[in-house]
């Protein structure tokens, strides 16, 4: 059985470019609210992730962070509430380009509004409100999360007294833009994504979607991780054969099994959507120099976590994140780590990821 | 008017998996052959370049190293004979999957045979032996050049007494595989690829090519020069738009300018023929370890030249090149240049290159 809940922002929603809609907001939550609400952590997810994060009684699934939130655990369930949203504009139960405009009945597809990642963060204030929950104990987020929960610090000052920031950036250099150009126009060369018109309920531009994702596999790991893990060992299935380009390598068959597990749970004109936010998010927006944009923070204090082997996010943006939270903010950590895994490895370097957690909770 | 000359293989050529085809190769020359012959340096190219290094009178139109190559430059045509080789499996006058099969009257295409740097080493040698060069003064390359002079190294170890490889390495690590692998399905899911079986006078997988230049472009230049050199600068035709995926950032704008200059100049099997060599060749198949396989090496001298903020070959493969080559040659200089072009320095950063290579010569 899901775990997920729903609230259904009835006012419209004002978006940040001026459009009017009104949409469901997904999210799980974790742990009891105290009598003071004031144990509330919210969550924001990287791109791809649904509002599942754990496990719990009524779900017994393991969760995408299914290591740092739990009974004893860094986000400890049994001193917090803990809550995971599932971005507006995803798939997993939020409103989004494969929703149903209540004004045709018919899917949004590409008539849904352009998605600022401030949208997600305001649209997450709506199930704050709902629950209760003036003031938060924390923000957190890693990748697009970590610019959500920024946005959210930026956006909703009085609601966010300390912020967990995680691989994440105030704005995306042009490497990464790149990147998820690049992964957009893969999925929309899929002459299966029909300019954005494909069935919904069918599976759209599957290979466009295999090998943007297999891109995105290419930019969250590190290249030292898999020297050290594949080297060149070729795949089980190896023969030397003149097939001319199946699979021969172990890192090929690598991403071909991510490729195939990522198509079909994900919709292509979501992932665009996000994918374009992540591209268009900066937090100079909120006042021309970070300096500024950060005037307006009423955060107590900060713990901004970036890794080595990261090229998506390089440590230099979380240095330049932290030294520009400091000068606001009383109480900021920088914390580098040296995990091997590139910009995934929040999800995977427990080891690393966890201590630098539990001693910020 | 066209400099290239051609030499064809008329005995039948062996290839390194054992297949036998009679291969025209296509070469440039610059400078003069001396009196005792030793004053050759022969280039072979990376992936995508012919054989037009430079310009010379006969084809004045510049070439793909045209700062590096002339009267008074570090390949000075005045004291050096240098010839440039258009690479076997490629697609500018040496015989390659888009060149006709004589067996069939039709091109070659997916029934060209599995091509190693090997194989393009080999066939160099019988264009010096046309032209009378028992041993050559240097062999030169950059990138699949370099692996390719490494190659000529070991399979021809009497013709080669110095060697200089710039931005490569003894073999692939799984991350340029990875870029790679995922280049060439791009290609191949591009529908008109048709299996390779695409008219090879018309355009053939446009779109399949223009993504997997972007992508090589992505991995050819590095994140730091990006930074610097556009930022978040929008893109001159932007505006404000909802037009949801178009091209906001001028980082997406040179990507496109870049692809479209590269299609239509490059066949398609080609590209994917030459890109698979590369992820195959490795300098140890020829003796199991890089000390073993170099064993067999007549080099006196040698340079290795790396850029620290190269992530197809890393610094440190040539690093390990370099220590490897030094167990067997006498002099070896392993010279890392702080270039901010990352892979593609060697042909835009001429201010690092040039007294790099001036000092070799």
């Amino acid at each position: 059985m899901k775990a997920v809940k729903f609230f259904e922002i009835q006012d419209r929603f004002a978006m940040q470019r001026g459009h009017l809609i009104s949409p469901t907001i997904a999210y799980e939550t974790w742990g009891v609210l105290n009598a003071a609400g004031d144990n509330a952590v919210l969550i924001f997810t990287g791109l791809s992730p649904s509002a599942h994060a754990a496990s719990s009684p009524t779900d017994p699934s393991a969760g995408w962070w299914e290591d740092m939130i739990g009974h004893g655990k860094p986000l400890d369930t049994d001193r917090y509430y803990i809550i995971c949203i599932n971005s507006l504009g995803s798939c997993f139960g939020s409103t989004g380009p494969a929703s149903k405009n209540p004004e045709t009945e018919k899917p949004y597809r590409l008539d849904f509004p352009v998605l600022t990642v401030e949208d997600i963060a305001n649209s997450a204030a709506h199930v704050l409100e709902d629950l209760g929950i003036d003031q938060l104990h924390t923000v957190v987020g890693a990748s697009m999360g970590g610019m959500t929960a920024l946005a959210f610090a930026l956006e909703q000052p009085a609601r966010c007294k300390r912020l967990v920031s995680i691989s994440s950036a105030a704005r995306a250099l042009p490497h990464a833009i790149a990147l998820r150009s690049l992964q957009r126009e893969i999925i929309r060369k899929d002459p299966l994504w029909q300019n954005g018109q494909y069935d919904t309920k069918g599976h759209g531009p599957i290979n466009g979607m295999r090998l943007a994702r297999k891109l995105g596999m290419i930019s969250y790991r590190s290249g030292q991780e898999w020297a050290k893990r594949f080297g060149r060992e070729r795949a089980p299935d190896f023969t030397e054969s003149d097939t001319p380009f199946g699979i021969d390598f172990e890192v090929e068959s690598y991403l071909e099994s991510h490729a195939n597990r990522f198509t079909g749970s994900f919709d292509a004109n979501c992932y665009l959507y996000l994918s374009r936010a992540m591209d268009l998010f900066d937090g100079l927006d909120h006042g021309g120099s970070l300096t500024a944009s950060f005037s307006s923070l009423q955060l107590d204090s900060a713990m901004v976590i970036g890794v080595s082997t990261d090229t998506l996010f390089p440590l230099v943006q979380q240095q330049a994140l932290a030294d520009a939270l400091a000068e606001k903010v009383a109480d900021v950590a920088f914390v580098p780590l040296d995990s091997l895994q590139g910009h995934d490895s929040f999800l995977v370097d427990m080891d690393r990821f966890r201590p630098a957690m539990a001693a910020y909770f």
